[in-house]
Formats: C-alpha cells, sequence, structure tokens
C-alpha cells in the first residue's frame, strides 16, 4: 500500500497517482492534499496523526516550500514502513511514532482479538508482534539525475520513488539504484508541555503550545488529555472553561476543553470555532491550571 | 466493496481508512466526508441517494453529535448490503431504499441488458433478480467494551468494525461476536409532500419541505419531480417561476425549478444560489401551485 | 484503470463511482471534481495536464452545461486510451496531448530506466514503444435510447459507458452496441502565443492568453516556460516582475513569474494570489515583453 498526502490541492495529486501507476499497481490512500499551504509543521502533526494507524506501507508526503532549492530528498525506513518526502523534518514525528504505534484500532470491539486481523505482519520466528516494532530511523538520500528538470517534484520524483521502492520492497532499498544511505536529516519536534506540579497535587500549572487548528476551528494543544481527568473546569491564560467529553455538554456558541481525536487538550466550541472563541493561533503558548 | 461516509471533513477520515486497512483489503468507496458538521439529516438525504447505486457492499457512515452520550451504534442488514452507523437514524432512509432499489445505471445505455453486468448478484435458484430483493430490515447493536476509551468513534469503533463484517460476510452477522440482534432503533424519515388536487386536474396544490441545500444552493424539496410535468411554471410560496429542463434554458442569475438528479423538485439558478433567490433553506415549509 | 473527473463537487461523484461498480471492478483514479461548474475550458486544461501521465485508461470526464439539450455523448480512442465525455470538447485538448505524451514521470531518477516499469504497455511486435505512440483521434458516438428520462448523466450514461468500455476493452469499441462510429465532433483549442523577435534577438515580444487560473490564484498562461530562461526579469503589460524558481526567491506578497509544472508562464505571488496582484482571469490577454 501507498499513501500519499500533500498541499497540492486540485488536480494536481491525480498526477502524481496517475504517475505512480505508471510503476506500480499498489493500492494508493489519500491522507490529504489540502494541508495548510507551505505549512510543514501542520502536516507533520496531521502525518503524526493518521500514518501509524496504518499497516505497514510506503508514505509519501510531499509539502515542500524548498521545492528549487538544493534541498534533498529522502526516503526513510521504519521498519516494514517507508518514507518518501522532502528534507524538510515533514516525515520525523509520524517515523518517530512508528517506533512506539498505537493499537490496533478496533481492539475495543468484543471478541476482536487484534492478532487475528488478516493483515497483520507475520513474524517467521513464531514471536508474534516481534516483527511489528522497529527499533530505528534509517535514512536514505534520493539521488535525481537532474532535479533542476522539473518543478513538479510531487508528480516527476516523490511519486515515482515512493512507487519504485514498493515495487522493490522496503527490505531492499539498500539495494535500490537511485538511494544513498545518509546519516543526517533535517528533523521537526514539537515541544513538550511544561507541567509544574504545587503542594496540592490537584493544582497543576502546565506550560503548553497550540500546535495546529483543524479545519472546523479546533485549536489542539501538546498537553495530553489525561490532565484534564476528574476535572470540571479548566483555566487558560486565566480564564475559566468548561471540561466535556462531548461538545453538546454546553449550549451552542459556547468555548470547552476536550480530549480529541489525538489524545490532546483541544479547545472547541459547540458549533462554532475555538480559535476564535479564545484567540489563539498555530503556535501560541498558553497557559493551563 | 465498503462504502465510508462521514462528516469529518479532513484529514480524520484517512485514518479510518487505515484503520480498516488492518483488518480488510476490500475496496474502500468514499461517499463524501464533507456533510455538513453533525447535521444527520442532510446526511441522511445523500446516503439515500447514493448508497443504492452500488452494488453489495457494507457502508460505514459516522455523523455522530450523540459521540460520548450512552448512544448505540449499530449494524443494520438489508439483503447483501449492510450499514455501520451511530444510532441516530442516519442511514435508515438509505435502507429503506435498498427494499426498493432503483434501475442500475446504464441500463439505458443501447444494448446493454443489465442482468448481464459481471458484478450482479446471482441467484442460484435460477431466478435472476430474486437474490436482490431484500424484505426487511434486520438490526444488531455493535458491542464496544469500552466506548469511553476513544473519543474517535469513526477510527475505533465503527471503521473496523466495518471492516470485520466484510472479512466475516454479510451472511454471518449472526454469529459474529461484536454483533447482538436487537429489534429497536432510532429512525428517520422525511415528510411527504401533500398533495391537493381542485376540480380543475390541473390545478395542483402542494405543501411541501426544503428537505436539503447542496453545495451548489440547489434546493431540493420532498416534492416528486413528475408533477413538473408539461407544465412551463409554477407559484411558490404565491411568486411564479419558469420550470425547465436546464439551468441554460432562463438567463443567469434567474431562478427556475427543475428536476433534480434525485428525482425531485429543485429551486435553482442558472450560474447562482437558488437557496438566495427562492429565500429557502433546509427544513422550511413550501407551498407549490 | 478508469479515471473520473467533474464538476459535481460532492457527494454526486460516488453516485458515478457506485454505478461504476456495477458493471466493472476497475480501479478508478479521481482526476478532480471541483472544476470550476460548467467552465468547459478549464476542466479541458487541467485534464490534458493530468490524463497524459496516466497508463493506459478509459478517462470519464463530465462538465456538461449542455446536459438536457441534444447534444452528442461521445467516446474517443486513442491508441489503448479512452475518453468519455459530453461532445463540448472537454477532452480534445487531452486527447491530442496523447499523441504526443510526456516522457513516463520519475526517469530522472538515478539508475531507473522507464522501459522496465512493469505497467508499460507491451508491444507483441517486439518493437519496445511502438505500441505507446497512437497516431489519430477516433471518434464514437455513445447511443443512448432515453436520454431524457435522466437528468443525472455522469451517474446514468457517461459512468457506466466508461466502465463497459472498459471491460470489453478499448480494442473492442468498434463492435460496442452503444458505440457509433462518427467522423465529427466539437473541438476546443487553447490559443498558441504570438512571439516576436526584435533585431535584439534577447527582447522578445510575446502576445498571450490567460488559460486558467488555479485554486492557488496562479494565473497560468499560454507562453512555454523556455522564453524565461536566463532572465531576471520581464514586463508584463508594461509592468517589471522578478522571474524566479521558487515563490520564496521574493518577500511575502510579491508577484513573480515563474514556470509551473505544466510547463508555461505563470504569474504567482509569494504566499498569495496571483490573479489578484496582478489583475487578471481567466481569458485575459497579456502582453510579455
Amino acid at each position: 500500500m501507498l499513501t500519499l498526502a500533500s498541499d497540492f490541492g486540485t488536480p494536481y495529486p491525480a498526477a502524481m497517482r496517475a504517475a505512480i501507476r505508471q510503476h506500480s499497481d499498489a493500492e494508493i490512500l489519500d491522507v490529504a492534499h489540502d494541508f495548510p499551504r507551505q505549512d510543514v509543521r501542520t502536516a507533520a502533526f496531521w502525518l503524526r496523526e493518521v500514518l501509524p494507524y496504518a499497516p505497514p506501507a510506503v508514505h509519501c508526503a510531499v509539502v515542500d516550500p524548498g521545492v528549487g532549492t538544493d534541498r534533498s530528498a529522502i526516503a526513510l525506513r521504519v521498519g516494514e514502513h517507508a518514507l518518501v518526502a522532502p528534507d524538510n523534518g515533514l516525515v520525523l514525528p509520524a517515523a518517530r511514532e512508528l517506533l512506539d504505534p498505537p493499537a490496533i484500532a478496533g481492539s475495543g470491539l468484543r471478541g476482536v482479538d487484534p492478532v487475528d486481523s488478516p493483515d497483520q505482519p507475520s513474524d517467521e520466528s513464531g514471536d508474534p508482534g516481534a516483527a511489528s516494532t522497529p527499533t530505528e530511523i534509517e535514512a536514505f538520500e534520493i539521488l535525481v539525475d537532474d532535479p533542476a528538470s522539473s518543478t513538479f517534484h510531487g508528480r516527476d520524483v516523490f511519486a515515482p520513488a515512493a512507487a519504485l521502492i514498493h515495487e522493490r520492497g522496503v527490505s531492499e532499498m539498500d539495494a535500490c539504484p537511485f538511494l544513498e544511505p545518509r546519516t543526517e536529516y533535517v528533523d521537526l519536534r514539537f515541544p513538550d508541555p511544561v507541567i509544574e506540579r504545587d503542594d496540592d497535587p490537584d493544582d497543576l500549572q502546565i506550560q503548553g503550545q497550540i500546535l495546529v487548528v483543524d479545519g472546523f476551528g479546533n485549536a489542539i494543544t501538546n498537553v495530553p488529555g489525561d490532565v484534564l481527568a476528574e476535572r470540571d473546569r479548566v483555566e487558560v491564560d486565566g480564564t475559566s472553561w468548561p471540561v466535556v467529553d462531548q461538545y453538546a455538554a454546553v449550549e451552542s456558541g459556547t468555548g470547552l476543553l476536550t480530549v480529541g481525536s489525538h489524545g490532546n487538550v483541544e479547545f472547541a466550541v459547540n458549533r462554532g470555532r475555538g480559535d476564535g472563541v479564545f484567540g489563539v493561533e498555530a503556535g501560541d503558548s498558553i497557559s493551563l491550571r
């Protein structure tokens, strides 16, 4: 399977899909093509949220403000996954998440044992699951004979490279003529929140950050959702807001704090935009209490 | 085949697709992921318009204002189709339509006999077509061990349940460990119009409703299109509008009545928005004459 | 493979995909469904940019302001490709491009020989590549028994016709019961620019046109990109603008000329809309010097 993500809007990604089909019949799963344009950080956040839920795949992601410069194109290998992208940190958060992947979705359904899932990678050694826990990120540079000959690297470099890596096999990347091992790559890390505990164990002070705002206006922080457990209200920058499990628990237009699908604290509004009501945008520092 | 529909925008549905791939290789056909947020009624309308045109499939649809409450998750079986959704009525109009499905698209092409289509369900009894006419809607509850452990039921409950039902087979739903037969579910019905005939058979009085407004601003009513046959103009709430077969029959910006792809009367504007010119929105009562 | 393109927005294209699945299991590659509504010219431009990058396929494209009139439905054959569309010129630029297709994407990757690609059409005569160079556009009319019985020809005519042509084989179109050879069809051509050279070979005067504006506001001209080679600045309608390889080479909000992925000169703005800053829209004449 190949996954495809970009900030290209439409219809440019169709040319990437067409280019892939010249080299591979592998299924193409679109992650999104409407990432905010040239916003590597937001796209990196979403790739981290989505890619680890996929079975082993070659992931092709292009948000590339440096196209036309001498930035490299890279391919990372994390166990049975490969990630193909410009060398600007775009896929690093996702790659690290693949080192410690989430539980397979659906394991909460009664009677479902994820080990029985037909698509799970099997381990020939008979040790179930061992094969699926990679321990390192291996990096390769993608060699392009004349990068300047194309202005659409998504179609002419990244998509074909991902398709050819898929066809040759992720385990065979070392032998691929257009891949060269390298040890360095641009990294991108989301900041950890600073959590201070007072004498009173219930009185937490948290310095966090808005990581991204999603298309609905939900402002997603870097603060783990478990700090909201057992709390009814939390102060954000000095203003108190209700903590709820569902938007509908507050009146229409009212701000709220909840835990999003990403597991982090999210500022939202029932039938409205959280970024507007809370007056925040991506990158803002926030203080919770 | 699996179909997938939601109000999740982007990129959340990609996590649903990835989750499906952990359990099934079945093809995924996206219906739409930009349904108006938390608007069960509009999504139910569109699901009814689209799903009955598909061959037998497991349909997964999530528009779920009640996530986080104790609303159930359900799976319906209608012949060879299954529908997986929150128990809020979302898939009931589509389920009922599957009891009386439309003709297979393309049967108007010269020389094409839909019975010859390779994907048609065959009936071993030799009675063509009999297998494809289900007579009842069977309901199951989807059992989740700890629903509150996830805030993203689309990824963690509905998508995996649909994938696993597909893998085990729709005919085997009775034996599925996470499905339990039940007789009740939340229903949702669109109102029928009230059509009064005067002494003059040509003088119809119709009390109808705007069911939904589509992305182009076309206001779709619950009034069957055949009432427009042989008519040049129709009064809507006292104002007369032209009846046309194609938008271009009136000047740019002019309102018109036509029959949409759904077979109902639609208020539209050539190169404009019908909801604006007609001053209507979803749920409004309208009177035609 | 089938490709699918329209101006239907959402969720109408899902009904087309469902209809295809009644007749064919072929992969469906969506080109775009958000072409500007009823804008045949813009859609024709994008189809020309995308379709030639695909391996042999049946391409179904519907932008159809004449639906409801007596316009024909056509199917074109260009070598191993077929194009199904309303007879309004929509697929003619793409069809002509298939007579002279671009290099296979990815041939710039080191060590990659496109002839080795698994999906390349093979030529039984042993003459590699010969099969992939069609020399003519063959036209067929799609025969529909009662066109007026449907208002959604995308679902009821074009999608099923494309699916059935795929199943029967593009080489068997002559024997297809709903296809009839014809010699005439509506054509659509984009104008060529007029390039005048002065005594000074570096002083070019070019009369061109804005062909389309893409979703980011980039105004794409009909002027081939090579006229920008070795130039730092170019005058557009008397105003001088920088020529750059990448948006980031100018300040945020500043206009620029560059060569787009389509190979033509494009008016753009770093982190802004080129159509606004340059004051142009599709169809405008422009003068470059």
